[in-house]
């Protein structure tokens, strides 16, 4: 889509021919993107932002570099949630070429298979399983009952998703205007999980708003986990039942998350961490193959001895 | 249903012809209706009701007021709980009107479309969605796949509402007899979900056991957000990922709970509310705009001065 | 399967020509199973094993009893978890007799009846929902949409399954290798659910690894519940919604657990216990009849009383 026309009935003037193939970061924004400023602590970022055009207040506009161009608005966050639903796909393909299914694989009945989508080789699809348009499942894969995979999502080899389980729902992303209406911001990436996954009953892992929410080779989730929108799950990690993930957390390799366990959105878990059970972590982990408890959090022998000292305030 | 005929069987005796519709509380009774006191802090509401007619203990008789009629038991919540049942709508109907699927709207394979069911214009109703008899959906909507919407649930224009989200299943009630059974009360409200709703994937909304369980225009639900019945939520409030809040809790606008939090049941909490990942909100809150966090809850602030006072006695 | 047959392509050398057919535990094995010494504390379960043979370290080798044949290998863990795959079912059965329905059930659209499941008489099986082969259903039970009941899981007569509900998925389970790897234990166990149970919406209950996930008679759950595998849930146990409860616990009749309160694996809870809302239990309850809140759990008295001591804190 031509910049020019992505602006066309606003009132914002925009007179580029540059053609623009999607929404990103300032960070990972190439030179057919459209980026946004949205809060000053990323200036550093919009300085080194390879975007064909970036979305800015009037104040940030000459730290915008050579080269991308400077969309000046109000509301840059506002303006980026009404843009992102011109780049969201069609819910509902009505055309594209029919499902592959590969060799040895086994579709139930009332099993839908979208347009574009390939399913290896001896998978098991089962009944009531839903597979959005393009999505790709690798060999020897078992989804079980009414799975839900949205569109454009791809799962590998060797995984196992349990009943119930809904793969790609849009991440939780919404600018706030003025007057206290929500603007959807669409989320236009997908989910990728790799090899040797195995996901339980009734999980949630959400879409990515830009580029993709990724579960790497050999994780293991529980049932009731809630992955949410461009979380990157490490190689080898654990989660257990109920466990939330709120957006952009990224648990590096054999992270282990207890039960009811949760994380507050965009830190980082040092590799080899352990969260107990119920265990709330608000800040990144950088020092890996510690084990932490408590909410807040703290180092998991700490959080022992400190509820015994609370219980003595009984006495 | 004449009142004599809901206690012919039973060892109560009601010789009145009054026509019943149906059961409810004693404020929201009208006189068709039958209500109920189970519990002696509701006696000024008995005094004042509407109701047709009243399940009460000897001891109230007396306060039952003129124009409704006494129906005396030992046990008059386990009487509700018999007579719920006489209310309950056929699970599966047979016979109805087909439904009627507005210009525009999509339905993919492996829709059911209940009886007398109508879906607006311009909607998507996703494989695997089960839409119950009676149900009407606006214009714009979205049903994901393997959407659950229960018989006699309403939703607005522009909701979206993800895969694998349940509405109007039945709320958490039932009545304890004195040798350990429990008597189901029949869930016969519905759930009422204003426009311009959006919820997240694997939600269980309940449907209330009188009247409805209302979503209000604008709310955000999250994935895996349970919803108890007879909750009213307001407009524009936002409910993060793993929210529980259980019967009867009201939220006013703008009310926002974030993860993980929960409300204990029969509370209000003001507009413009934030209660903090985790909160545990167990009383009412009357001052608006206010932020908490904690179980047991307090001011935000108070609650993170707290916590570093309680870390100090590690010291 | 001879046990010979078993480790054929391992290096284990066993030429017994013992008929084998399934795993167990140290415990609960009969002469015909295969069972294993994980951990040392279990050496007294060893001694007095029924089993046919026994997965052993080298070390435990003279504590196998006469009669069992002792198979001495590295890490019996790893190895019970490659064993576990042989006693596998297929996933999708592709021949057996056709469902058996009783009279007077309804059967909707969309349904899939697995081979050799069974439905009792005045049934409601709702649209979407998945029967999973050799699953017997007793009478007049109503499964809702869009549920998922996992091949050769049992359910009562009188019992309600709401919407999105999972029953059967698999446990939890697999070995660590020393390279990182998780090897699935296949769960060969099952759910056996008695009558007059109510199962709430979008509800996990996992099949057990050996034997059977059990859920007795009168209990009621509510939603987005999570049950670990090999849980027994007493009669008459009450579970309020998002409670998660990990595997082997064992509740007691009566038990009562509120929201979002949670227990670790392997544990006892006394008949009429009560845990509050967001209570954690994590050590056997012994005592019956008490009510405990807080995570670490407490006498909820105590739990009140310790809460008002640490807001002093503040002061």
């Amino acid at each position: 889509m031509k910049l020019s026309s992505i602006f066309e009935h606003t009132n914002i003037s925009c007179e580029s021919d540059l053609e623009i193939s999607g929404l990103n970061t300032l960070i990972d924004s190439s030179k057919n993107e459209l980026t946004f400023l949205q809060n000053k602590k990323y200036l550093k970022d919009l300085k080194e932002t390879k975007a064909g055009a970036v979305l800015v207040n009037e104040e940030f506009k000459n730290d915008v570099p050579d080269g991308c161009i400077a969309i000046v608005c109000d509301e840059p966050y506002i303006e980026l949630a009404h843009i992102s639903k011109l780049f969201a796909p069609e819910i509902i393909e009505t055309s594209g070429d029919e499902a592959i299914v590969g060799d040895g694989s086994k579709v139930m009945p009332n099993v839908y298979l979208g347009f574009n989508s390939k399913i290896g080789k001896n998978c098991n699809i089962m009944a009531g399983a839903f597979i959005g348009d393009n999505v790709t499942i690798g060999d020897n894969t078992t989804i079980y009952p009414n799975v839900t995979v949205y569109r454009d999502c791809n799962i590998g080899n060797d995984c196992i998703i349990h009943a119930g389980t809904v793969i790609g729902s849009d991440g939780f992303g919404f600018a706030n205007t003025k007057d206290g209406k929500y603007i959807k911001i669409y989320q236009n990436g997908n989910v990728e999980i790799g090899n040797d996954v195995e996901i339980g009953a009734n999980c949630t892992i959400d879409r990515a708003v830009f580029k993709s929410t990724i579960i790497k080779d050999g994780a293991r989730l529980d049932n009731l986990v809630h992955i949410g929108h461009n979380c990157i799950i490490g190689n080898g990690s654990i989660l257990v039942s109920q466990v939330g993930l709120s957006g952009s957390t990224v648990l590096n390799e054999y992270v282990v998350m207890g039960g009811q366990s949760g994380t507050a959105g965009h830190l980082e878990i040092a590799p080899f961490t352990t969260i107990a059970a119920r265990g709330g972590v608000t800040k990144n982990i950088s020092e890996p193959k510690k084990s932490w408890a408590g909410f807040p959090l703290m180092d998991h022998r700490e959080w022992l001895k400190l509820q015994g000292r609370v219980a003595k305030l009984l006495k």
